[in-house]
């Protein structure tokens, strides 16, 4: 801390909304870190997951709700959805569904519907190879994940190209050393250069020795999930019961808007439920294109769409963990092309946390934007979504550091961006305390009116921590700054990734957990993997 | 809009989960705008008042807000606040507040606080001399302002520079066309060059015939309130008893924080609300500097100086228009620099808003940001402080648009962006409407499993006006977007603030007004202004 008297010819001397030049001395702040300060890992708040202690923003009224709800179970009932698996058919056929003879289409009756959905765990624990990794899903908990499923990659040094395995682990070691991203959403950029065939298995590989929070397998047939159960059971060393106790990975099923759930897709449902793994089941209902043009039609096929997942799941297994995933935006009228952050996006992200909640079951969201640059859109489009989710009462935040361009590339630095903003969130989200010390009555007295409090003891003992310290934002004045080259985030990000980098360890492993799980990945492998056509 | 086969091809194809290149093709964005299609304005929502109609935040439990409301009547009580103006302390003490003898220090009962704040009215209009942008404030009602009192100007070409008539005219002009921008909250960028003694005659000269949204005046001593008074009453052409039934402009009157009024700022109590002005009355409580360290220390400081100047304003005239203003912020405790849209402003933002719901008075908040340039961090610290303003329940936003640097500067390009942001937020508040006709069953029928609602009829009748559209968003695909140069917001925002300014046109205005309106300001300047001591 510099003196008390730069402290105040910084802070005081202006009011925020006096002229300039005509009374008021104007304010001067004073520059970033104080003289031969050493450089140093940017400042992070300490690992913790966070909870949503203030009630969600209700965009319709409790009528309105039903009448979404209401919608929604007679398209399940009159339209129905095709699920394009015979097995899945059958179960949903013994469980009471109307099943077409010859046909796709399932239909459900609405007491089926709802009485199904009811042993869906309200709250559940997500577990990693970490202990201190675990996250709690439901309830008033939040987590947010990094960014997943990008075929792109990009930073400022290198520009964008296409996912490899290198940039795959670099994007692995960066959100494992950042605190504020607490799960792997997928892979953060897919490893193109990896064989299809063995891709999810070296893919697995890395992310379970180069991290230890709790992460994503994709749903891409029968085998490939089945094989990344068995790797999650070996990595955290338990033996087959101690896993269905203990849900140690999620898969997202996206139903193909609308009203369809392809055959991977209930290939991933069938073999996660029936572990007692975690199911994010996620309608993609772009409003205008794969739903309809107005944000309630969307939601009532989302809520379909989700509803029957669910159903799925507690069909499999009673019991089974499952977070309702609402993904319901615009898309652009002039272009198609797909939008993200918006206005639409905001409500509709808060009005799925409503429909979760009626169905007390966890709700996912995401920290999307468009943008094809770390600009002031792609933060302002990422804002608004994470206004969404946390004032939508998100408990499982999906992409939540790194997306860019409508999820098509994964960026360095929007990785550093997102991670500042999901540490402002986490500040935000601490409780404000209020009891006799913070009301700090005695240090007003002893200050008095037109004094100063930065040397006060109330202050004094207080002020190292007393804020959010922020790892990216620029509070340096504009003189000092300019003085620097006037450096915008981007390049501040480019430099804080390039240290978080340097800085990574990787998180202790078992050996012989490690052995087993490097034999299992070679027997696969030189089982062939998954058969691809190419 | 282009075929439905290029929209399907755009939109449909990928889920947002699904990893690239294994299984599902990906999606691929159409770029921009059809070929051959004009240039021409950006588009804009049509100019109304925005309703929040959702329940604000509550961040506090509503024993810890009587916690901080104890706290700060008792900080009125027993410690007091300095009244740098004897008429003021004259007032107070026939009111029955303790003053003491040869001091400033006023002291207030509880009791005297809680009867004396009842007259505030819970809602009121503030009128433009353009009647379709009368304002009204309070209730669930809000409204957005420029940016007010900057020192220094910048934009892309000419960089920074020191405020001036010039700038000062330009803002003004494009927070006249700007429909998000409702309010002008005071000069957008001090005009430097006009000399100090006439600088408010020019000044709300060209506020008052270059645009026509309501105004603010400084309260820089007595001369030059009653001067913007009878400016305004003059400009909208009525007599003196109608201007007192008629709020016609506001005035911000900020404590000297901690815990005192200065003389000007009292005397812009005194002379506005006695003519039934509308005060906004904020403390800027720096916690750390200028208020205690905590946040609920912060706030009780905030309340106190708030509640002690709507105590005047209704002592002055019970039933005066007046505003409960939050600033409450926290400082970089490395440099003592101010720090805007962080996690401790979103929530005092909030408890501001909970406490002047608890003293039934509209709200003001703000939209501000410490970034020097328009990049992710200006983005981001201004949406962060739109959560705080609009979660809050925000009923007046100050320094809406343009606000940079702490306030040190207002930035053209800023303008653009926080007008979108100001656009998306009004998007944002709009009603999801839910009836039988949104929820779109018949769609839903028709189109059915696995189709596509581009060429529905329900989609068709409602494309063009189905979403908000941006004006600075950009959402072409990556490859459109890099070939036209790689361009991020500042430069869209550079190219759209000319157009606009391009477009302006002076609203109209009554010849008669306008000659007595130069009538009179001709005449205060022969006498000189306001003396001043350069």
């Amino acid at each position: 801390m510099t003196g008390d008297d730069e402290l105040l010819a910084a802070a005081l001397g202006g009011s925020p909304d006096a002229p300039a030049g005509e009374i008021a001395p104007r304010r001067q702040r004073h520059g970033g870190r104080a003289t031969g300060e050493r450089s140093r890992l940017p400042q992070q708040r300490p690992w913790a997951q966070p909870r949503i202690r203030y009630a969600p923003t209700e965009i319709v009224s409790a009528d309105e709700l039903e009448s979404i709800h209401d919608a929604s179970l007679r398209v399940l009932e009159e339209i129905g959805m095709d699920f394009l698996d015979e097995g899945a058919r059958e179960l949903l056929r013994a469980a009471g569904a109307r099943v077409e003879a010859g046909s796709e289409r399932v239909r459900f009756d609405r007491d089926l519907v709802l009485e199904r959905i009811r042993t869906a765990p309200a709250e559940f624990t997500l577990h990693a190879t970490n202990p201190e990794h675990h996250l709690r899903i439901g309830g008033n908990w939040t987590a947010f994940g990094s960014v997943a499923s990008a075929p792109n990659v990009a930073d400022l040094d290198r520009g964008r190209r296409i996912g490899n395995r290198e940039d795959y682990q670099n994007l692995i070691r960066l959100c494992q050393v950042l605190n504020p991203v607490h799960f792997f959403a997928g892979y953060p950029v897919e490893p193109i250069d990896i064989h299809a065939s063995i891709r999810h298995l070296d893919a697995l590989w890395d992310l379970l020795t180069l991290a230890d929070k709790p992460i994503h397998a994709y749903s891409l047939g029968r085998q490939r999930i089945t094989d990344a159960i068995e790797m999650a059971r070996i990595a955290r060393g338990l033996d087959d019961a101690t896993l269905e106790r203990e849900p140690s990975l999620f898969t997202v099923i996206n139903s193909s808007s609308p009203l369809r759930l392809d055959t991977p897709m209930l290939h991933g449902i069938l073999e996660m439920s029936a572990r007692n793994q975690v199911i994010v089941m996620t309608p993609f209902t772009l409003a205008g294109a794969m739903a309809p043009v107005t944000l309630a039609g969307a939601l009532a096929e989302q809520n379909a769409e989700a509803l029957a997942g669910i159903v799925l799941t507690q069909v499999v297994r009673p019991g089974a963990p499952v977070v309702y995933g609402g993904f319901t935006s615009n898309v652009d009228m002039q272009s198609g092309a797909p939008a993200f952050g918006t206005p639409e996006y905001m409500r509709t992200a808060m009005i799925g946390g409503q429909l979760a909640r009626r169905y007390k079951v966890p709700y996912r969201s995401s920290n999307v934007s468009a943008a094809n640059a770390v600009d002031a859109q792609a933060a302002y489009e990422s804002v608004f979504s994470l206004w969404g989710a946390i004032s939508g009462g998100g408990n499982l935040l999906m992409h939540g550091a790194g997306w860019m361009e409508g999820g098509l590339h994964a960026g360095y630095e929007k990785v550093i961006l997102d991670a500042e903003l999901l540490g402002m969130v986490e500040a935000y989200l601490d409780p404000v305390v209020v009891d006799e010390d913070t009301l700090a009555f005695s240090a007003m007295e002893e200050v008095g009116p037109g004094g100063h409090f930065f040397g006060a003891a109330h202050t004094q003992s207080r002020f190292r921590t007393a804020f959010h310290k922020p790892m990216l934002s620029d509070w340096r004045n504009y003189e000092t700054w300019e003085e620097a080259g006037s450096p915008q985030a981007p390049a501040k990000a480019n430099a804080i990734w390039k240290e978080l980098l340097n800085a990574y360890e990787p998180p202790p492993m078992d050996e012989a957990v490690k052995e087993a799980l490097a034999a299992f990945v070679e027997r696969r492998k030189s089982e062939g993997g998954v058969p691809t056509d190419f």
